[in-house]
């Protein structure tokens, strides 16, 4: 069988409905936007993420020969439909808010103006791809901001929704502000720093603790970080003292330790002052296990002596709210806005465009959803990025998304800084769009 | 740059810790294994899944070429490291539970004996594969066992997290008794069950409710399921009667409607009616929408007229649980057991053997984790499937594992079957496996 391509990820239906579009000569421009219904419960804002894999997606769509012999065994689709396929490129474009900026419920982040059928087909891909590193970028803001300074690593890869998962979740927490990540394909693939300490089997697979510790500073001298809870944390502690003026004389230094079960507030409390007694200053304190922005910010609170926090599970599956109510809606066909009316599922027509206001302060004052031609002081959020399926400009880099992103942070109010939920943000509908919407519903 | 590949996905201390143990010629057989520590707040249960996965991957472990440059620049690594790794594949047993084997917290479902470099490297990602899918299996069953016999589809590739977990959730919910997916690759991959409907779009994109009806049914005539609540539930039905005689002059049949929002038990009823007076009494009605395990009960004990059922989000990212506690734990290396005892985190030591136990009514009855070479009565729930690298005997296909799966959900007793927790099953440690605890306390 000749290989499958990315292009079949997607909902059979997208592919039955491009066969009725493509039947009945309707390929005109399609307008949908993606946008998120509705808040989680404990959350306040939402950080745009996953526009590059978009992107890059959108760049190199096609059916592969693999792809088209299949349908065509399934009988569903008829040859012209096939040839259609067969030659599908993506040539539409694209406006979207960039990787980092903060939006809020009902605001398009991303707008795909293409002929109605590649617009169709496109749709699960782009879902999947938008709803999950905005929700992981999401959630591990609240990480950046509870651990207030401190940095953060993902620790997350093993209990991820498979291979895509962790090697997305390691880039959305990156640019979400994560120091980085202890996954080595993300490393590699994105530029994004590695970390890396021990694990529990390898202090057991010795007979002697101290030995352990001895091999693994040996055989990563340039990091060496010893996991000191596999058997007593503060026995451990004192063997790595005892340990330190070996090692230092092969000119290796202890960089750090890493807590990973029991109260870490304590254990760090105590692992802290042994340290410091046995001339161990400079060696920082790891803490892991279960973490996430709740313990990171009672830890921070507590005042314990941690230096850097790995938070894992909690973050790469948004444990809290592992999906959003994301959507995917068609706006407009062929110059003709439209909308949605299923109960409590009614959207806004038309191709639209927000706009984002500072008080004096500097920080967000307020936002406007308006019909795309209008303008609007303040700032527009969603800008073109991708004419005729080809990228309008080169992309920022992962450093430039997150220093970016650390921007639009820092642009935040108090109250929406806070984990629990705030007083919601100020969205408003322009009259323009409302006098559209009223529009779509007389002609419907 | 030569192309990345799957080994690389994994937590860079997996890398570390091999050049330590390499470095150190500790490459005697180590045994790892798998097993959840506890069950999620509502659940009764487990189901095992993802083991041809895990197989897969390590019968085709290997660092590519352009793993070894990358690591080679990261400057952590010493050739002799970088040799090895060039050379490595996966040469070690694996005794596993079947596929869709039901299994409870401790008991361990997949066992690792190979060199200790080997069975080290590769546990992010074994872990990874075996608690997605295990996940997703465990949550499917609930939703298998509240549709009482109706049918299930998985709608949910939109919103999981990344592609391959919307492949693997297609194929995990199948086996644990989903009808199908609307996920074309996972169909075309695992030559699972496809289907499709129609979207809101489509609808929207046309001027007329009832042409959109038609042209859909036209090109997708041979399973014509109609998106009925667009606008106004009631009104499409009639509009979907009044098109039915002309469809079916073409030959075509109206085989269901989909209901997507609103009340769907009241939608349910009154298109029922609808369907009935205008003579589509074999017209079969698919409701979805944000649909979980619960919904599904509600709607099924209320005797709603749905015939099928597509549940989503909520499944494939198996939202009130996102994750298992799970873990991959040295329990022996070169001959001598071992075990963590990090507060909260104890495991027990040594390669074991869960044997089941059936009640008089064929039910479970009780099961028992023991040494891997005592015999108890009962049945032995992990078998051998790999021998030094190579699958011990053809896998099961897809099927197979789902018959399988369905003869496991019905030993389950009532009580566990409920939504809700119920008492926790019996499952208990042997005296053997108690007694090597101890031993292995007295020698650490």
């Amino acid at each position: 069988m000749n290989a499958l391509s990315e292009a079949l990820l997607t909902d059979l239906y997208e592919l039955t409905m491009a066969q009725a579009y493509l039947a009945r000569d309707m390929t005109g421009d399609a307008v949908f936007e993606f946008f998120v219904r509705k808040l989680p419960a404990r959350r306040n804002f939402f950080m745009a993420a996953g526009l590059d894999q978009v992107l890059s997606y959108l760049e190199t769509f096609h059916f592969s020969e693999g792809d088209i012999d299949w349908l065509a065994n399934t009988g569903t689709f008829t040859p012209a439909t096939l040839n259609a396929f067969r030659a599908m490129r993506f040539t539409g474009d694209v406006h979207a808010m960039p990787e980092g900026t903060l939006f809020f419920p009902h605001e398009p982040i991303l707008r795909i103006t293409a002929p109605l059928p590649q617009a169709q087909v496109v749709e699960t891909r782009v879902m999947n791809l938008l709803n999950f590193q905005t929700m992981v970028a999401s959630k591990a803001c609240r990480s950046v901001l509870a651990a207030d300074g401190k940095p953060l690593i993902d620790f997350g890869l093993r209990r991820s929704h498979g291979g895509e998962a962790g090697l997305l979740a390691a880039r959305a927490s990156y640019l979400a502000g994560f120091a980085g990540t202890s996954n080595v394909l993300a490393g590699a693939r994105f530029a994004i720093p590695t970390y890396g300490t021990m694990a529990h089997s390898f202090v057991q697979a010795h007979l002697d603790e101290t030995e352990a510790f001895l091999h693994i500073a040996q055989a990563h001298p340039r990091n060496v970080v010893l996991l000191i809870d596999t058997y007593d944390t503060e026995a451990a502690a004192e063997k790595v003292v005892a340990l330190a003026p070996r090692l230092k004389s092969q000119g290796i230094a202890v960089h750090g330790v890493r807590l990973d079960s029991g109260d870490l507030a304590d254990h760090a409390r105590k692992v802290r002052q042994i340290l410091d007694r046995g001339g161990l200053a400079e060696t920082t304190i790891l803490a892991s296990g279960n973490l996430d922005e709740d313990r990171v910010e009672a830890l921070v609170g507590s005042e314990a002596p941690i230096d850097r926090f790995a938070v894992g599970t909690a973050m790469t599956t948004s444990a809290d709210a592992p999906y959003l109510d994301c959507a995917y809606k068609l706006q407009d066909y062929a110059g003709r806005p439209c909308r949605k009316r299923s109960e409590g599922k009614a959207t806004w027509p038309g191709s639209k465009q927000v706009y984002r206001r500072l008080g004096p302060d500097g920080r967000l004052g307020g936002d406007t959803i308006t019909v795309a031609n209008e303008t609007l002081p303040g700032r527009p959020l969603l800008r073109q990025v991708m004419q005729r399926g080809h990228r309008s400009a080169s992309s920022p880099s992962i450093q430039e998304i997150r220093d970016y992103a650390q921007a639009a942070l820092a642009e935040l109010p108090d109250a929406l800084r806070r984990l629990d939920r705030a007083a919601p943000y100020d969205v408003r509908i322009a009259e323009a769009l409302e006098q559209l919407a009223q529009q779509v519903d007389r002609n419907t």
